[in-house]
Parts: structure tokens; sequence; C-alpha cells
């Protein structure tokens, strides 16, 4: 576990890199433990804001896979999924989530719309979060600080 | 506003056509009263969980206008939106949503998480329900009670 999650923090740290919110994700067939895809966000060089990670793991694994559902698939994130990510994750039908940081602001599963919590959601992963959480939670920390200075300098 | 919810319904009843759960969706630029993109559901056809009417007409534009926000246009979809596309339509920053057939088993903006009205939410649209109601439930009602009438004759 603490071996994928590492993947997802790189991938978050090349976000980064990128200058995107350094949000990292990896998706694994739990059956072998096989790796079906690594990423970070990409919502500014794509110019999408529906390109989370998560969204990017899960479509590419479905593309892999050419399957409608990703049932013995567990996903590994930096942050809290989004609702459009833990909608994503619930209609894919994913196994497990594994998240780091909390996300209070615009988290989907522990704050706001708590997607898995309704009669109306379908299938409901298992979720474990905090799973590496401060050394996720630094990445973001550090991003969103060095994006202030870079915007007071600016000023 | 007829005359577009009128373009969603061709929509789905093409998409009925193709075995498709039949919803459909229209993309305006509301300025100018241009259809951007006209879609129905292609879940089936693509394999992706993901692939709904609305989804595919909000990539459509995106990728259209090369622009990460489509603030100026409106949706106009012939059932609720559910949790997923709810939330792309908040990222993306629609403006409006003109839906038709409310949906309480799996609709999420009127029923289950209530996307838009969370603090969470950065970006909640203008929602009109109802409109053309009877009209885009009656597809729906039609095509799943053809789907068990031919599941009972399978039996």
């Amino acid at each position: 576990m603490k071996h994928f999650m590492q993947q997802a923090i790189t991938a978050a740290k090349a976000a980064a890199k990128r200058g995107e919110v350094p949000v990292g994700a990896v998706l694994v067939d739990a059956l072998t433990g096989t790796v079906l895809a690594a990423e970070g966000n990409r919502v500014e060089e794509l110019r999408d804001p529906l390109a989370h990670a998560e969204m990017l793991v899960i479509q590419a694994a479905l593309k892999q896979r050419g399957d409608k559902y990703l049932e013995d698939c567990d996903l590994y994130v930096t942050l809290e999924p989004c609702p459009l990510c833990a909608s994503a994750i619930s209609l894919a039908r994913l196994r497990r989530v594994y998240f780091g940081a909390y996300d209070p602001k615009s988290g989907g599963t522990e704050h706001g719309p708590r997607i898995f919590e309704h009669d109306s959601c379908h299938h409901k992963p298992e979720v474990y979060g905090g799973i590496d959480e401060s050394h996720c939670g630094a990445l973001l920390t550090k991003f969103f600080s060095k994006k202030r200075h870079a915007t007071e300098k600016d000023k």
C-alpha cells in the first residue's frame, strides 16, 4: 500500500513541476498488484477543469481494459477526492479508495456532499483516508505558499 | 428554450435507438444562441460509465473553445443531472441548467447529494427543472418498459 501511495506522491510532485495543483493518483488491479495508470492533475495543461488525477487514471484504465467497470481495482490518491471524482469512482465501481490528505474545502467523500453516503449512490467503495497524510498535505501547502509569494511579488 | 430542449430530446431518442438509456443534452453559447454540442448517452457504445450526455457535451465544448470554463453557456438536458454531471457543470462554471424529468433514484441536484447546495461547491449555476418533463420522462419509461418486456421474454 505504502508503495502505491509513494507512486501517487511522485505523480503529484511531477504535476507541481508542470504548474498544476499537486495531486497524484494511481489505479491498481488489486488481484495482480499491477499499476494500470498513474497520473497527476492536468487541468492547466489540458485547459480542462475535469482533468483531475483520479479522472485521468480511471479513464485510462477503462480504455485499457475495454470494460465498463473496474470492480477489482483500487485507487490511491494524495488528496480526498472531490465530488466529481468520487462520483466517477462510484460509477466505475472501484473496490477501494486510499487517500492522503483530507480536503475540508473541496472534498466530496468526507466533506460537502459526501457522495458515498446517499441511497442514490449505487456503489460505495471502501474508503481509507489519511494515508501518508502529512506528506501528501505538505505538497499542497508548499505549492500554494509558493504561489502566494509569487503573487505578492507581482503586486 | 423550448427549441433547445427539443434538440436534447432528439439526442435522447437517438441514444435509445443505439440501446442507450435515453438521455440527451445540448450545450448552448447563451450570448449568441449557438449550439456548441448535442449528444446522447454513450455509456454502452464506449464501454465508459462516465460517458453521460452532459459529460460528452461539456467535454466537446471545452475542446472546441480551448478554454477552461464555459461561463456564458447553458445546458439543456432531458434528465436531472447525476452527481458526476452536476459536479462537472459546477467545475466548468456553466451559467444555467435546464433539465426535463426529475430523477429521485440517481439525481444529484434536487436529490441525493444535492451537489450545488454545499459551501464546498464553488460555482452554483441557476437550475430550472421540469422543462418538458412529461415528454422527457416518457422516453425513459418507454425504454425501461421495453427492456423489462425483453428480459421477461428471455426467461
